[in-house]
């Protein structure tokens, strides 16, 4: 653990201005909820706003124009909630890994991992593969061959990356996840499948995350890609052949069909799912749940749930769905003036 | 295996009424369709009543209502499933596991692990790590620094639990699960996103099942709560700092996001999902694949599939939900009177 | 790498027409828009059409009808994307593994492992288990007590298999797959879970391929069931008890829950559900997202997506979904001239 550091301090190194007693010591950050003595939250989501009077954090950060709503110390952030990221970021340094490859994990000899870097217990790590300065390799990984990983990356135990993927610098990705495996290329023919060989990779750029049993897939014949500054949550699917632009973020269960390109800073909400061969522009925003069955050329923010609702009340509601064309049609007489000779009167 | 049984021993065992010849003898469950000479099946689901006549089972669990839809032997139950569910695990005990730390695990010398517990083959377990009584622990898996594990809780191979998780006693947790992953927290900064650390952890309580590959994110500050007796089956997503009520059960890939809050014995139906920073009411039921995008307050079933249909109608049918609003303007000028000068006659 | 072909030997080998210099060397398939000398391209979607017209490759596989849309050497074929699957074969063809027990493998003394069958480090292979010729058992794998997996089979690391679950010849599968985790049986009893002890198996056959964290749940009492030549995709969920029809493909994150029944000849599109308990028959297609809530007799096509539209759109739209029954009845109050009475107007 780090030294506390005043709230002066705190603004010296992280910007913001201080309201109130800028000696309080911090140590650590806390939620609204159940901050105590010695941390800081913050105020981003106006839903919260009420936590504000009863916090007993020691101090707060928030946007100028909540200056007024407390009167604890308090960092004036233009984005308090990015600047509480790098606070908490401050106030919990990651420490580079202990270099070293544990006499329990497999490394072949044709492999290059650098020195500063770490393979634990039960990792295997393919020849050919490129191992950077301070990457971390969890227990139970397995790197193939000729598989490269940039600097500063971390692989959390039991990652999968088959031979041949590229992975950029200060990648941080999440147990359980798989990258590399088959894209799910199949011709029939005579009623049966011949599995199309995916001898394309996967390319993924610096500052990726991946989350938990997150699955990516190679390419059939060129790479699937993932740009620079990607986040990807937990158990999200990207099919063969999608590209993902770079700053663009989305949320757990959300799925990508094979040859999807979705552009830069785009948020795609979870279990949200991109159909196959479908361009989204940049900045498109895609909310949850919702199913994107045309390529979209705008920027703008697309919904598409189906807005559930008491059993009884959607049974009688959701019958009607499949009579909308009919419904349309009784309007029309109706507007028409023939409603009384039409079949569904 | 076990001896078998007679139904007036199974009865003295579990209770129930016994109806004609008690000294049958049983050796094994069996599915009413393939049950043979020496097993039991049972009667739930009334789908399923005609197999009753046909079923070669030596004997049968129903309910009283139902004595008399059969000749075979049998025992009435109130709760035919759950008397089924007992004396299948009577039929099939579970042996405790074989006490012992595998040659090929790597167990920190800081950890504590009960004399009773297993650890399998390449299976890790980290620093300051507790591990209780007859746990067992896969191979493959990892369990984190300072994680604690209660009596008697099983994990299958390649499970991970990160640095400073707490499951309870009794947990049965499937392959590939992972639990204390970072949560889904990214704060957007001038088109980059600035990650925001997950320091709170995951708290699971006594008598809870994960399934295969289920994810469970730590919480940003404070923890990820699953209270005693939560049933998740496969595919799960639980996002950070969300708390999943006492005895709620959820079935497969269904997924919870970050800061929701559900109740006590509520079911959450397969692929259905719950959106971020909701609450949902003790004793509330949410149908498969319905997306439930507000607070629930009330107990009751709630439901939102969009209906299939033949490809054809769907697309008629589709393309109205798009003008839905527009429907409902021209039924409110034929109301009106004044159809004849709406935009869309 | 092997040997470059004519388009004549390739011909000779796999059939087909050539059209043009039937003696261009061909040493790789790639895509339309990336390949170059040396390299083969196909056109099976008309959507890529456009690209024939700017590709470098240095030649292609076509249908008939589409001869005439380029200039360059290629070969003919009724369906050409199954003849560009296996020329992509014939040009990366698969090396049988390398046969061999790594001494960092756990391989129980009573398993029956093929001489010429291949486990990697890190993987254990459980008593009573029976692996056939030249199958390859990745890194991290576990292969549960009495599993059978029979001849050719390949799993990618970090496969697991529980105990007594058999799998065919041929099979392929992906890093992260889960296979026989028990099905999710409890039963409710005073408001507490009681669980349903799983004691069925899965039963897979042969040329199946298994998708990455896929998860195939045990039968309760039954075998849960997957037919020859079924292709999964990943993170699909099945459960227990489900039959999948043989030479059924389902695409990635779709799901289909216990005791449901999937004919022959099916497709199911990415992230569709079915539901539990239901049939479908022979030569049913689900497209994408899909939720199939009741059973399907016919052939066909089904569908069901709540289609997308901008997000104020959809806000207008959705509500009223919540009213269509309403709508109905005010159509039905204006068919019968009575809207002026109705509480609606």
């Amino acid at each position: 653990m780090p030294e506390p550091l005043t709230l002066a301090q705190i603004a010296a190194r992280l910007g913001g201005r201080v309201v109130g007693d800028d000696a309080v010591l911090i140590r650590q950050v806390g939620s609204l909820e159940r901050a105590g003595a010695g941390q800081i939250a913050f105020l981003a989501n106006p839903k919260y706003r009420a936590q504000l009077a009863t916090t007993r954090a020691s101090a707060v950060v928030l946007a100028p124009a909540a200056e007024a709503l407390t009167a604890l110390p308090r960092i004036l952030s233009d984005n308090p909630y990015a600047y509480f990221a790098r606070l908490a970021r401050l106030l919990n340094p990651e420490a580079p890994p202990e270099p070293g490859i544990d006499a329990a994990a497999r490394v072949s000899p044709r492999a290059a991992v650098a020195a500063s870097a770490r393979v634990e217990a039960g990792a295997t790590v393919g020849e050919g593969a490129r191992i950077g300065e301070r990457v971390s390799i969890g227990a139970g990984c397995h790197v193939g061959a000729g598989v490269v990983i940039g600097d500063d990356s971390r692989l959390h135990p039991s990652v999968v990356v088959y031979d041949g993927c590229r992975i950029g610098a200060r990648a941080l990705i999440h147990s359980g996840a798989v990258i590399g495996a088959d894209g799910f290329g199949i011709a029939e023919d005579g009623g049966v499948w011949v599995k199309v060989p995916q001898i394309g990779g996967v390319l993924i750029g610096d500052d990726v995350e991946i989350g938990a049993s997150t699955t990516i897939d190679r390419g059939t014949i060129d790479d699937t890609v993932i740009e620079d500054g990607v986040k990807l949550d937990n158990q999200i699917q990207i099919g063969h052949n999608a590209r993902i632009g770079a700053h663009t973020a989305m949320a757990g269960c959300a799925g990508v069909a094979g040859s999807a390109t979705i552009g830069r800073h785009c948020t795609i909400g979870g279990a949200a799912r991109i159909l196959g061969h479908l361009t989204l522009a940049d900045h498109v925003h895609v909310t949850a749940a919702a199913v994107i069955s045309r390529s979209i050329r705008r920027p703008g923010t697309y919904s598409g749930i189906f807005p559930f609702d008491e059993h009884a009340a959607w049974t009688r509601n959701a019958a009607l769905i499949r009579h909308l064309a009919e419904l349309e049609a009784r309007i029309r007489a109706l507007e028409k003036g023939t409603a009384g000779k039409a079949k569904h009167e």
